[in-house]
């Protein structure tokens, strides 16, 4: 069994930043869980463009608001708590925080650890691992 | 892409329901994500025994507060906002709740939807589908 805290990890090198966002990856590949669980944080005021070639993709809207554009249908979507949305078929997408976003992430493939976007906003599948 | 709001959702199916807890499958084995999502809650002077002998789960507490015993260790953990467990060797365990416990649970495999433990607290893989 696994026990961990997010505020203790939030202080390890399973705290991945940008400019843009923060992600606490609770778990990764090496918990062989068979998919990475992630609280993350959209600044408010940042829009981000991304594109998970590599990877599906659930995210649960624990606290803020914002918008999400799905880029293959035009829709927009209210991000608020409660919405969960899942990128099912790699859906391209925009995710604009209007406040500071918190997010439930899970990836399937699990992330190795310390992935960031690409040019294109997708994670490869051969970034360094994270295995403390 | 999927989207949908766990108020919506508590009034459908996908809500399951037992004397001890509710769980409000927001991702299903039908979703072809690989993993199943839910949002359960303990109700607060329950005590769980559970062993899910045929999935791996992760459960991310959102509020409340409860105690988590290993029955493989005997070790125990309290269960507050921000911490995670990972029954990452199918690990037998107790929770019980002092307040409600509202949990981010994540099963690999997914369930298919109507599952509700059995006498050792497991969940067969052969249980009916919500496919709505």
């Amino acid at each position: 069994m696994i026990v961990r805290n997010l505020a203790e990890i939030r202080s390890s090198e399973r705290r991945i930043a940008t400019d843009n966002w923060e992600s606490v990856r609770l778990l990764l590949k090496s918990d062989n869980m068979g998919f990475s669980f992630h609280i993350t944080t959209i600044y408010a005021g940042t829009v981000n463009k991304m594109w998970y070639q590599n990877h599906l993709e659930s995210v649960f809207c624990l606290s803020g608001r914002g918008k999400l554009k799905d880029l293959e249908t035009d829709e927009t979507y209210t991000i608020e708590p409660g919405v969960i949305y899942a990128l099912d078929k790699h859906d391209r997408h925009v995710l604009t925080a209007s406040e500071d976003l918190t997010l439930a992430c899970v990836f399937n493939p699990p992330l190795n650890g310390k992935e960031v976007h690409n040019d294109d906003g997708a994670y490869t599948l051969d970034a360094e691992a994270i295995t403390s």
